[in-house]
């Protein structure tokens, strides 16, 4: 019996509020060996206040060394396999934009570029064109017209689109265009799969017209395609665990996610406080929150180790807001480390704790990695988390007799 | 390759003795924020010394999560995985009663309801029938006649008992009959799976001659029948461990799960103590020996932490009298928690610990909950329990070259 199957048995209803602040990247390490992580480094007496009461731990994305991207990371604290559930890029950024991919549907992920008078690239970018003019350059797109399928163009920000292709039998099994440099000139799209030839050559038509259509463009005057994918079947957690899912976060890429486990994405908030002022007023409306925080990962890619403290001392001072709407449970996560040093995501556990009043006292009093590694939680699979989430809501029923 | 299979390849003779003592529900919670459970509030000289020179660490019954019945919560114990095998209650119950199940047999679980003139149910247990009456009304039940079936009826205790149909075909997929509720009737029997039909025709027809032998009673004179299931089929101690297993248990679901696996049970002990006597008195016929012991489970149930306390420390006293056997493992563990805060089993982890010659110290001198989290056992699958026990009990080969 697989971990979903067993959700769906045990699931009961309640009246309880869980509460799952993600932020993002949220693991760190210290600049200098023998020093402080960003986590351990950042004052939170918030946060160790919930750590003393609650009980942490050490989340484990995938599999130990094994490095995230935003879907599996997500995919996992959201209780979904993410070895077993993939979720191609293409799809991934539709989502996010809003896009409501149908079963049909193959996305992608556009990006312009500039071609030479030899058709080669000569920027990646398109010389990072702003958004204004990548969108009208966009609308242009909307002339494309291939027979027996219907097209989708979508503006993301920049130099950056998404693709949709929608008809029966279209496969996500198409090579990117992009050849990831310049003085090249873009792939043609070739089916990786016997299945996907048609889709590659829907594909070749559409970048053939999409050429034609944009070739006296300054910059903006080709075009790759990458990540193309179909809409990945998850099981959505009203469902699966029976809650009204909410999903607070500023971008796309996260409500994308959140939409794709069935979660209603509400309002339009740009910082954390418009997010938890968010939570406040759709509070009765829902069982269960995903607050996003973005800055914990993207001050780690920069690589401004200050920074990230600073983050993450900013994501404390929201917490009592959060605990005065009375959740049961609240989480404080990540859907993986981004270490500044590393500038990048990267496999280390993530440091996790719940606070509840079901939780047993493991004796922690600071919320950091290397506390965390003491915690009552232990080491486990964030794909575990939702099961304790649910748990110490008193959504689950007993197992067998 | 599953643990099971690795099991029977590994699994080698031995002269050496095994003791698991299963503390039914060990764990718990603290009554107020930042207090202690019941086990860390307990005097428990013994337990500590030997988690001094063993080894510690946290069960995890089925999953993060997951609160088990008895059932998951001891074939965990016991090496099976309990999401791969599920024991229905009614196969449980039969075999707690001593009943052989066979492989053509279904049972179900009856109880004994009052009917009022309408044919609705007035009293759900019978008035608490005393065992007693209620065994010579499971007499009566004897005169019910199916074809092609043959049909036993058992006496449980007060209002409970034991049906079980054998028969070529029979399919333990039958809805219970059991409302849940007064002022209705009992439900008919109906099948789940297709396979199940004739089955429910059986219990259907079974219902009726019952109700005509019992149109008299004046408490028992309707029934209800719960939790039909076919024997599970779990490879037996020997088979997989080259174990002879014996259990000493006092209540008839344990002893209906160690016979599921196999073992033999032992005596007819009413008391540790005299569990204790029946372990020294078959110390040399077997080399696996389950001892269960209920009142720390019941006790929590009764939501007593004092009790449960106290029921700890007797546990506690009756350590020097097992190690005086000299036991080569010595295992101290718990199927599931049941906090007395809340009354019912829970998910928390079990505390555990394992004494044997080659354990690596951890450096705990206490057994308790917090002290677990910190042993060398960490945090583990209840079902690696056994893995355990065979290493240190010197039962293993090596695996691979």
């Amino acid at each position: 019996m697989n971990q979903l199957d067993l959700v769906r048995e045990l699931a009961e209803k309640s009246q309880t509020k869980i509460v799952m602040l993600v932020a993002d990247g949220l693991g760190g390490l210290p600049l200098q060996k023998g020093g402080k992580t960003e986590l351990e480094t950042a004052a939170t007496p918030n946060l160790d206040r919930l750590a003393a009461c609650g009980t942490s731990g050490s989340s484990v994305p995938v599999l130990p060394g094994i490095t995230p991207g935003s879907g599996p990371g997500h995919l996992g604290l959201f209780g979904y396999d993410p070895l077993e559930f993939k979720i191609g890029r293409g799809a991934l950024e539709a989502t996010g934009i809003g896009f409501e991919l149908g079963p049909d549907d193959v996305a992608a992920r556009g990006n312009f570029c500039t071609l030479d008078t030899a058709g080669l690239i000569a920027d990646r970018r398109a010389g990072r064109i702003p958004s204004e003019e990548s969108f009208k350059v966009v609308e242009r797109l909307q002339g494309v017209k291939i027979e027996g399928v219907e097209t989708f163009v979508k503006p993301v920000k920049e130099h950056r689109f998404v693709v949709v292709f929608r008809g029966p039998g279209l496969n996500g099994g198409v090579a990117d265009t992009d050849p990831q440099a310049v003085g090249v000139a873009p792939l043609d799209p070739q089916p990786i799969v016997p299945a996907a030839r048609r889709t590659a050559d829907v594909a070749k038509e559409f970048v053939r017209q999409a050429r034609a259509l944009l070739k006296d463009e300054p910059k903006a005057n080709g075009l790759v395609l990458r990540g193309f994918a179909g809409k990945p079947q998850l099981p959505g957690y009203e469902e699966l665990y029976g809650l009204r899912a909410a999903a607070i976060a500023v971008y796309p890429m996260y409500k994308g996610l959140a939409r794709l486990a069935g979660m209603t994405l509400i309002g339009k908030a740009q910082s954390l406080d418009e997010q938890i002022d968010e939570l406040g007023k759709c509070w009765q409306d829902y069982d269960f929150f995903f607050l996003h925080f973005k800055y914990t990962d993207s001050t780690g890619e920069d690589g401004d180790f200050a920074e990230k403290v600073r983050r993450i001392e900013e994501l404390d001072r929201a917490i009592p807001r959060i605990e005065k709407l009375g959740p049961d449970v609240l989480i404080v996560t990540g859907d993986h480390s981004t270490p500044s040093r590393l500038k990048s995501h990267s496999w280390h556990p993530v440091p996790t704790l719940l606070s509840a009043e079901s939780c047993r006292p493991d004796g922690l009093t600071k919320f950091a990695e290397r506390q965390c590694l003491q915690g009552g939680l232990g080491m486990f699979p964030a794909k575990h988390l939702m099961l304790m989430a649910m748990a110490h809501a008193g959504r689950f029923g007993k197992f067998g007799a």
